[in-house]
């Protein structure tokens, strides 16, 4: 062949990182506003950072504590050289740098695109895009530079036990939650906070100076919305492709077994190791078609934002696509195999363009439900809040609808191009959800203009600026939502799709370790016989009832931890405006730290619980009842989980949005009554689509990727199976 | 031996009957109080009345429709006589019956009630108690009496072919399923509009006869809390019996089909018939049990109203596993087999002790959840909401624990007990979920006071009684919302235990239908081979999927539609207080019909959508993609809807207590800013806890329950299998 598929991936990876340090370069070059704008960004600037050092100085220890473990419990019993250590490794340092590359760009991004704003719609849309593409590029990048490298590194350990990669997922997931979870404790309980005492009782405006909890919320808008949601999609990109590859291993190993366990056409189509290379490929073909979408989008946005969005979207895949044809060709030559793959490559940007369509009907205010909302606010919050909350839960259908479809379709693409071989049939769906994936770059681009253009709203205010920039830019917000509601549900989406796969290999995975460790009288099963999971095992249907109830529990921990945040926030803001005489006025300035303080600890605190909550129940569970019950956990938490997640992302945005479509000036108006309802529904949407809803995606990413990590300690060591 | 099983049971149905009869006369012989009194009892009724009459209308054409169409496409093709359908009939015309007579006795007995209050708190609660009584021993009663004559009739069909019985448990389950979700759209539709515009914006109490919508509240109190709380408890009891029974059949087949399928000792001791009537004469234990215990409540309740309770409930365990040692003995003889079905009933009354344990702990103002969401309610309703839904999600952990050791301890009981026989193992679990339910009396004794205190505090507060009534039941009250979250939650455990044995049974029925059509190639299976239920296939996990979906969208129209209910509610008080002068000052009569409209019309309106979900689903999922798709359908709904159904029960009445304790002068108490919220709170509390919460359990029933039915037609036509 001539081709170093590896190194041809990381190429991908370059060219995206080169792109974002080209818009980096030209984001820094513009003007950063005045200096009372250059002040008010340096101080949430200085904020973030503050906070992400404090995060990381304890994460750090314990990623290295876990990575050393690994080392001796899983990396030495199986002689790897360490491999999944540094796996471990890789992934969490990229997962961390990936949420600090996003939260560093935005905060310079937000006070230029202030200032841009200044001189109209135009040139502050075509910053806050830039800015955008710099996190969607550096995201992608980063992600596919680690698990190239990895990939080229490991690819003898990875061949042989393909489990070996699972330390890179479970190091990006691990993170990334970490980083979900705080971030999204400290903006919510900032925001809940500045948006009660300040909307509803001293009636002054979003991110006025005079309220003391401002900078405490531009500082959470860049922890939560940039390095949270930069470090959720960078590890749902990196998990994807972990399964993807993992599958494509163990179809090469069943093969090298088996001459015979796929049919020859098929068999010499695969030849050895395109299978673990394609996912790396279709990620460089999304790239490409990230970076000509985005190029569209700074050209169009200006119109109708919205429409620009979605045309931005299908010119991004179908670039991707012909590319995904390209290095199919390449790989598996003119085959139905290899058009079957293309198939399955298209089912995963069809299912973006489907979850898109899903959270705009959903979110937007031009659409029926969250007019519903509006509507409902004018007779109580209680009635706005049965409207939002149920127009959350009825998301959850049609989201289900686009999952079913993709998974059916592109599990039978590869079943029947594969001489019904189940285990194409599964990576074939693998393959649709990394063509999903791929379009990460220009997903990100489209969400991240969101962040920036609230974060540079919230200069605006603070620095005084007219009133015309905020009319810029709120139009945009309400935009912003609806997108930032589809990047969850594409992450969650994600997660889901991935769950199958992951389930197939820690099946594999188990039972290849039941015949290395010869456990077969262990978990009753004649010599050579394999552990099935099937619905009328016990275990099994614990293990589904537990994992089931793993969303719903963590989900409690972030919102009781945002409320209770907001509880003190509120008491202090409300302090604050008593006891220090001047601040509605103007003349005092407030004690903008203590709200920083009150939102930090919070962030810091309440990360424990969910935490370990995450961590040790996949394996007490496993330790304890085995890998069957582990493995109905596995699928359990993902069931539930990916729709209390549907119901919590959309049902906020819907709430935020409903608020937005009153301050319009339909029912009233700001400032009416029906408003101050509609406010209570979007202060309480705020931790449902900020915290936990997206949390739960890397919740469901932990767990299935801890299990694959630990599952040779599991099966031999687990006590009641 | 000489004794009919059969005919025992039913002699335990009639026992409890004719207790039941008694209570009534002694409750009519009661002075119903003054005539304005009698008046207002009068027109609750007869609304009430009317509405189950216009639903019965509505329900009754769709039952003989679904009884022909069984008879035609079941009965007929397996030549069962008929007795799928009879069984559904049966079914379904005692659960309306059941339905009925709850709402009857909760009526008459409420005025009685509030006259007795007069005297104090003592001959109130002696009428309350009595009252609930009646509901409880005739739910249970018309439950057994059911079960026994059906299974006296039919035992040749059962014996052959145990599925036959799933008709009874779904004719069961379909009219509580109409029941909870009708009478729950209808009483929270009243109750929220009554409480927005009544209690925070004309600031009138609860039940004020000034408020247009008190009436249709009343009426709603009882076609919801006691007509859809009575069929939703007795179809719980039903099914939970029909799982067992099927169960022990299935064992009775396997072990005349092959001898050696259990050890000897174990075969002799099961003899034959044993297993089947075992499940019903635990009901018989259970109902004695019920008796002694109630008699206990009745001496003891004045003190200490929860801890009387209690120990009723603890007592009622005791005689009951007593009752179930004498007819374990002798059905079973002195064995091993026995004591370890034994432990089982004892799982299962522990259980419902644990359950009771933890709605205690989460929804009772003495603890800290309730007093958190209080203090929440400080910093607005926003809070109040976030607290509350939080609390809901926490709930969800013990009561899976509870679960889950209920699982497992019951089923490795009976494992080990047979000689390692899984049907075995499931049977025991299904035991303890018969003798769970086998407390059905006392627990809704329990229960129903609240209902009718709620209501005899309505009547007193209607009747321009003075104040003392009113303090002497408001404590009751929050007793009641702790009584009545335990039942839900005894509900959806028995849901979620009794999918297990269903699960099983359905599995067996899809085998068995393979073999009798020789599907063996339609399956892929080899001759012989059986249909497995693996997390690995594509079905079963699109199965799942769409399984869990279903509890999240059912409950979307649930919630919607109390909404949108209350909406139009709160916009006809709105406008009778605007434009009917007089009313405030009780000069002029507010126009209660129109109000007693709004319900009534959306109640039968809003009814459709998820009723048509529920029961088309299943068919649909099994015709198109199969039993095995089916078959994760259920596992899947089972396992999502029980963790959302603890949300919105323990949840919405955390929300109401909370309230309550705010009322009793914390915080500021009644007419403060934080009262306000926690008011918000409670009504969106309303339809989670009454409406959407509860509906889940009976949504699993009959997804169980219709894909059991129809299993026969769904192997031999399904589709893309």
């Amino acid at each position: 062949m001539g081709i170093d598929y590896g190194l041809l991936a990381a190429g991908g990876a370059a060219i995206a990182l080169l792109y974002s340090v080209v818009l980096i370069f030209y984001i820094r070059g513009q003007d950063p506003g005045t200096p009372k704008m250059v002040e008010i960004a340096t101080a949430v600037r200085q904020g973030a950072n503050a906070f992400l050092s404090r995060e990381y100085t304890i994460i750090a220890p314990v990623a290295i504590v876990i990575a050393v473990l690994i080392y001796l419990f899983i990396d030495r019993p199986i002689d790897s050289g360490g491999a999944v250590a540094v796996g471990f490794l890789v992934g969490s340092t990229l997962s961390a740098l990936a949420g600090y590359v996003g939260m560093a760009i935005t905060v310079r991004t937000s006070s230029r695109t202030a200032q841009a704003a200044k001189n109209g719609l135009g040139p502050a849309l075509s910053h806050a895009f830039r800015g955008g593409g710099v996190m969607g590029m550096a995201i992608v990048g980063f992600g596919l530079l680690g698990l190239s490298l990895y990939y080229i590194a490991y690819q003898g350990a990875i061949s042989s036990d393909p489990a070996t990669l699972a330390g890179l997922g479970f190091g990006a997931s691990l993170i990334a939650m970490f980083m979900r979870v705080s971030g999204g404790i400290y903006t919510k309980a900032a925001d809940v906070g500045a948006d009660i005492v300040g909307k509803t009782e001293a009636n002054i405006p979003e991110d006025d100076p005079r309220n003391p909890a401002v900078i405490a919320d531009n500082v959470g808008d860049n922890v939560g919305d940039c390095a949270g949601m930069g470090a959720d999609v960078y590890e749902s990109f990196v998990v994807t492709a972990v399964a993807a590859i993992i599958l494509g291993a163990l179809i090469d190993l069943a093969l090298k077994a088996n001459l015979g366990y796929l049919p020859g056409d098929v068999a010499s189509a695969i030849g050895s190791n395109q299978l673990l290379v394609y996912p790396l490929l279709l990620g460089f073909a999304g790239i490409i078609g990230s970076i000509i979408g985005g190029l569209y989008i700074r050209r169009s946005i200006r119109a109708e934002p919205m429409k620009a969005l979605n045309v931005a979207l299908i010119i991004a895949a179908v670039v991707a696509i012909i590319f995904d044809y390209i290095f199919g060709r390449l790989l598996f030559g003119v085959s139905n195999f290899s058009y079957s793959l293309l198939g399955s490559a298209v089912v995963g940007v069809v299912v973006v363009v489907a979850i898109e369509q899903v959270a705009d009907y959903f979110t937007a205010y031009t659409h029926a439900p969250v007019k519903g909302i509006a509507e409902a606010s004018q007779t109580s919050a209680a009635t706005n809040f049965l409207a939002g909350f149920s127009t959350g839960l009825q998301s959850t259908a049609p989201s289900a609808i686009v999952l079913i479809a993709a998974i059916l379709s592109s599990y039978y693409l590869g079943y029947y191009a594969s001489g019904s071989n189940n285990l194409m049939g599964i990576y074939s769906t693998a393959i649709a959800t990394m063509s999903m994936l791929s379009l990460t770059g220009i997903i990100m681009s489209i969400d991240s203009f969101g962040p920036i253009t609230d974060n540079a709203n919230g200069i605006a205010e603070m620095a005084g600026l007219e009133g015309k920039v905020r009319d810029v830019t709120d139009e945009l917000d309400a935009v912003g939502n609806v997108t930032k509601a589809t990047t969850k549900a594409f992450a969650i989406m994600s997660a889901a799709l991935a769950a199958v796969s992951i389930f197939e290999a820690f099946q594999s995975e188990v039972n290849k370790q039941i015949v290395t460790h010869n456990l077969f009288s262990k978990y009753s099963l004649s010599p050579g016989g394999t552990l099935s999971f099937t619905l009328t095992d016990p275990h099994v249907i614990v293990g589904l009832f537990i994992g089931s109830l793993l969303p719903f529990y963590f989900s409690s921990f972030l919102i009781q931890a945002v409320q209770r945040a907001a509880f003190k926030m509120v008491n202090e803001v409300r302090r604050q405006f008593r006891e220090i005489p001047g601040i509605m006025e103007g003349t005092a300035k407030p004690d903008y730290a203590k709200c920083v303080d009150i939102s930090t600890q919070a962030a810091l605190r309440e990360l424990v619980k969910p935490a370990l909550l995450a961590v040790i129940t996949p394996l007490v569970v496993g330790f304890l009842l085995g890998p069957v019950a582990l493995g109905g956990l596995l699928i359990g938490s993902v069931i539930s989980g990916v729709f209390l997640a549907f119901t919590l992302t959309n049902g906020g945005a819907a709430f935020d949005n409903a608020k937005k479509y009153i301050e319009l000036g339909n029912y009233g108006g700001k400032g009416s009554v029906v408003h101050a309802a509609a406010v209570m529904g979007d202060t309480v949407g705020d931790p449902f689509k900020d915290t936990a809803g997206p949390a739960i995606n890397s919740l469901i990413k932990v767990l299935n990727t801890i299990s694959i990590v630990f599952v040779s300690a599991i099966v031999l060591l687990a006590l009641f199976v």
